[in-house]
């Protein structure tokens, strides 16, 4: 750090990427990417929009902001799309919470959240999991703070009913920003909830569900004040923030549903032999709706058991903080050939350790 | 503007998006991008990008930072890239500026260094154009805040030599940020200056001299404790900002020094073709380097002159405010054609006003 850095930052610690595995070969179960390219016909946009790459794209992004709107049965107005769901959440940041004004957000979620309230000098307040480390949606209704929280969640996989979100929303007087990320993979949306509760905010990413995590894409959903606030933001902060490259792609793939429905279900379908067949062995698997499972075993530890799967070549998530996340591994669910082969693997060091 | 919105953004007035013609047939001189495609190189790097687009992009972009940092014979910790430079200089203001700690900048220059500064509740502070419309140096190099400039500078065109810049940056004490957008046309560049002084931050982009305005890449060169702590905000706020695509193309463009030095030898031809027929027809034309030229008619005001040439399907840029521009027009230099026609048309509307 310079001398010259403003004092708010000193207590910040810089974000540590994750894992990247030089060499070919690995099975990578370690970031929720999807298994599957991009959609054809999002090709076809991204090739096309390279002959008008010297001109600054539409700053509203007209084209794919329309497609989103129309995809939601919404308004233009409802929707903004942004430079991956990262800086969606972090212009809400920016435009709600500062020191004094938290958001409150669950105790194990995505990552980003205290990172943002930090960012913005705001304090950071959070609620436990419950035994089964889902949300306390209890616990978010009663308080009076601006809410955060990922639907399904982000690490546990865990998903909110959509009942229950309406109960958090019904208090009127705050926000409560849902961050759908991985929500395609089974789980409810709170978007038929944005014309009932105006104080709902949804988060998306194209970098799930879509195969689109290296194009950078994410949008909010929300009533039309609450995106012209967070517009405010975009306009002040990075005016032509969605490359042409990225709106090609984006608007590709949600032209080709056919395909995005039969990525989703493949997904769905090898989670759910991954949850049956790791139970079979013994794990305790989190029951989620996302595209990753988080599963535990008696006989090892999560860090040895993700460092024995890397000597295999299988890359899988483990964190050590918070606590209660630490017995286990989170396993990105990739195609059906990588997870027989990610149970096979597993079967193999499972029963070296038992004795 | 929702009743959640922080008090702190109540004074913002949303920036508005410069005019982009819905129809074809229009010579688009307006927002200074050029007027030739990328480089096939940066086409080839752009195509073979998609097919990994379903994976997340290296968040430290060694690729295009490796690149650029040999480029300029740097290290790659004097480098960081983002998604556009409007991007590098929210980090800039996010890091550095905040109430009570402002940037002073020229009264003209780039129209986004006062909607930074709100952003972050900093004061702003300028200092007048001199005479001649150039950015008075003296008045900066007696100042004690940090400074933010264009050079060339924005609107204007004008270039400070490397001197007066050496001459600001004695002064250690304080940041001297050199936004370089306009550099590769003509202007000497600071990036020389910063291992002698390491307060010197260098801002750039590739969407003017690169031709990849809608691809979204700008970047920072600067001693390594300032990318440090400008690597941090970006890690609080977006930490894969730079997606595949951009990533490629600007990698491919960088590559393909021949194309780049052919592209920019054309634009300076045709600015100094213009300069030369503008004022033959009795403009008074400011003397710059960047891809743009001020000028203005005693004959016909500004905004005049800009709607008569939309009439003809030449689009340029007319700045209301402030009132020391109202008089000209700002004529971005497109090809050698476009220009020829630009100033048969310009000759055709004042043959018409003069009486």
């Amino acid at each position: 750090m310079s001398g010259f850095l403003l004092e708010k930052y000193r207590g910040i610690s810089p974000y540590v990427p994750g894992e990247q595995p030089k060499e070919a070969g690995y099975i990578k179960l370690n970031t929720n990417e999807s298994p599957f390219p991009p959609s054809e016909k999002a090709r076809e946009r991204y090739m096309r929009a390279f002959d008008k790459l010297n001109l600054y794209n539409d700053p509203e992004n007209g084209t794919l902001t329309g497609a989103i709107a129309e995809e939601f049965g919404l308004k233009r107005e409802n929707v903004l799309v942004t430079n991956g769901s990262d800086e969606a959440l972090a212009f809400i940041y920016m435009a709600y919470a500062e020191k004094g004004k938290p958001f409150a957000a669950p105790e194990v979620s995505y990552g980003f959240y205290p990172v943002f309230s930090r960012l913005v000098g705001a304090d950071i307040v959070t609620y436990p999991l419950k035994e089964d480390l889902s949300v306390d949606a209890e616990a978010f209704a009663k308080c009076d703070l601006n809410v955060i929280f990922a639907n399904p969640n982000a690490q546990t996989g865990t998903f909110m009913p959509i009942s229950d979100i309406e109960k958090i929303a019904r208090k009127r007087s705050r926000l409560v920003v849902v961050d759908e990320a991985y929500v395609d993979f089974g789980a409810e949306s709170a978007v038929a909830l944005i014309r009932k509760y105006p104080n709902i905010v949804v988060v998306r990413t194209f970098s799930k569900s879509r195969s689109l995590a290296g194009a950078r894409i994410g949008f909010v959903i929300a009533a039309e004040d609450i995106v012209a606030d967070l517009k405010l933001v975009k306009y002040s902060f990075n005016p032509y923030n969605l490359g042409r490259a990225a709106e090609a792609a984006a608007t590709g793939a949600l032209e080709d549903k056919e395909y995005f429905d039969t990525c989703r279900e493949k997904i769905i379908e090898a989670r759910e032999y991954t949850l049956r067949r790791a139970e079979a062995l013994g794990l305790r698997v989190i029951r989620g709706k996302a595209n990753f499972l988080l599963m535990s075993s008696e006989d090892i530890d999560g860090g040895e058991l993700k460092n024995r799967l890397y000597d295999e070549k299988i890359i899988v998530r483990h964190f050590s903080s918070p606590a209660l996340l630490s017995p286990y591994i989170r396993v990105t669910i990739g195609s059906m050939d990588e997870m027989k082969t990610f149970i096979k693997v597993l079967e193999k060091i499972l029963s070296g350790v038992r004795k």
